[in-house]
């Protein structure tokens, strides 16, 4: 990779969040040009410190003031701390790069996924948004599907593991499961657990282990989107803006299941244009990052691919309800990497490799 | 409920079993006129007894000859042993009520959800198919669509419980998330459990516990059905046969869930005709064994509503890539009943109403 050889000072904000720390674990593993590292939390985190090649580095409150001669800040540290921190750190001339949702669909905003639109990095005012993890892995499948036969119609359906929701939603789903497993005895060998389980439940509203939870978000009352939740619509929306494609016809059912890394995706496809089975596959084993099996038998699971870094593409098939211009697939990929962590670097890196820093 | 007065020689092959066992209990609580049953099972089985309106019942094996004087047989013992022994009850004069995919798509064979297409058991000759639990429970909700405005088209995507493989793969879930939970600890925050677990699988392929596999049974080759499940092909051709629609356009993804008891589905219905979504509520208020959620917070998870009868919908709301004329919405129920043996109970409750025993 080209990499300009100017060495910078790099804040992490939510350095010890489950996205900020992976951040820091991949700025050093992909050798990024770090000559300083902040790492920001929040005061009850402050005073702690975070290991960065070798050294203990010590964390630091996020105060406006912390920014100063900051040139790049990583933000992970949810929509509140981004809507007040994130300007006071432009204004002292760093690029943000934003992992939450709270600048993504700000017309002045480019939303990026690596390898994707890069160039719109180009486009920033000092604020760049990564988009939500079930977005960025989709993101490199459908541009090749795009620039391949153009999209008519995407439909997917999701399958989320827990750490989406953080370290809190992990420790909650492998609590309850000890608890279920401990002190919930099955009392018929046809029952579920029993739903009066005494576990106390602090992240979810209902039960996550060994069970479903189809929201993720709260719900929106408005229009035609009545009904979705903000994590579909989200995915609904960013992929529009990604792909450059305002008007693409797309709908998404999310769903929380009791896994603990690893997002998946079923994923229907109407194309513009014909095009085979074998020319799709080609296509995606010769997009960067994206993995696809070559056998039916060989798919794929969040469980295994859990730590690494590709969006792993399987189970390619005629869609049988649109034979002409229709495919289905399977889409997994590790979210906290593609997802969260590893796209914030990625954009991160293209930003110094497109010399967007300063325009 | 009409029920004929008359009292039934009943057996059940594959009385031991997940669903058969389930199958005594509602024979016994839906007061069906049962005067005596026959357990039957495997030689291995035999010999022991299970319990009936608080009778010790002892479990005979079953060979041809065990079928002597039988009226009804409800058979849930695997598809070679109903291949084998289906013919020989209907031989004997018996109606058989088979709960394996052996006969399903057999022309001669009727295909029936109770309430949905009773008045097809009077096609028999002897044996009435009921279909693959993920079919079972979305055909009173897409019957309903159906007659009120017509199927455009169906994308489904499935989160299929452990219990549909048995009790093997029940048992499988809850000693693999036992064992993970035990020895396999978190190396990091960001780890799913090491896919180089200790634990020995017999039911599963990959790791079920805190995972997904898009694998419900084996893979297809042939033609624009390659890499489809076989589980995908039953839930899209069943559906055909008992909605009387042999050329709707229908796709599924069918994926095995961490869950015990409950399948759930992902679904997204186009419709010949605009209907608004009051009148769909509406409509699925009044089918009968559907419950609809009348807020987007008051949605269906699968652990909450396994053990009960009904097909629940929730999550119902526009689809957003077809605004016009589709829907999405999110289908639970408890698969070894409306999915197994409730459906199988009711079949032989509409074979007696609609005096269809001996046709």
């Amino acid at each position: 990779m080209m990499m300009s050889s100017e060495n910078l000072t790099v804040a992490v904000l939510g350095a010890t969040g489950l996205v900020g720390s992976l951040i820091i674990k991949l700025l050093e593993e992909r050798n990024f040009p770090v000559a300083t590292l902040k790492p920001l939390a929040s005061k009850r985190s402050a005073g702690g410190t975070i290991l960065f090649r070798g050294q203990a580095v010590t964390v630091q409150e996020a105060t406006p003031d912390a920014f100063e001669g900051v040139d790049m800040v990583l933000a992970s540290a949810g929509g509140s701390v981004s809507a007040a921190l994130a300007p006071e750190a432009v204004k002292r001339g760093a690029v943000v790069i934003d992992n939450t949702s709270h600048f993504r669909m700000h017309a002045d905003v480019p939303l990026v996924v690596g390898g994707v639109n890069d160039d719109d990095v180009l486009k920033h005012h000092g604020i760049i948004a990564n988009p939500n993890c079930s977005t960025a892995q989709l993101m490199p499948v459908l541009k090749t599907l795009r620039d391949l036969a153009g999209l008519e119609r995407v439909v997917i359906s999701t399958y989320q593991s827990c750490s989406g929701g953080g370290t809190e939603a992990l420790s909650e789903l492998l609590n309850e499961a000890t608890h279920n497993l401990q002190h919930d005895r099955l009392e018929h060998r046809t029952d579920a657990f029993s739903p009066t389980s005494t576990f106390k439940r602090n992240k979810f509203a209902r039960p996550i282990a060994f069970n479903l939870i189809p929201q993720i978000d709260v719900f929106s009352t408005e229009g035609d989107e009545a009904g979705y939740t903000k994590e579909e619509l989200k995915l609904i929306h960013e992929t529009k803006k990604i792909l450059h494609l305002p008007n693409l016809a797309i709908t998404a059912t999310a769903v929380r299941v009791p896994v603990l890394v690893g997002h998946s995706e079923s994923v229907t496809v109407g194309l513009q244009r014909p095009a085979s089975l074998n020319e799709i596959h080609t296509a995606l084993a010769h997009t960067p990052d994206v993995l696809v099996a070559t056998t039916a038998e060989d798919f794929h699971t969040p469980r295994e691919t859990a730590g690494t870094d590709p969006v792993y593409v399987s189970r390619l098939r005629k869609d049988t309800s649109n034979l002409e211009k229709g495919i289905n697939f399977w889409c997994v990929s590790d979210n906290l990497r593609i997802g969260a962590a590893l796209n914030a670097v990625r954009i991160a890196e293209a930003v110094v490799r497109l010399n967007a820093l300063k325009l």
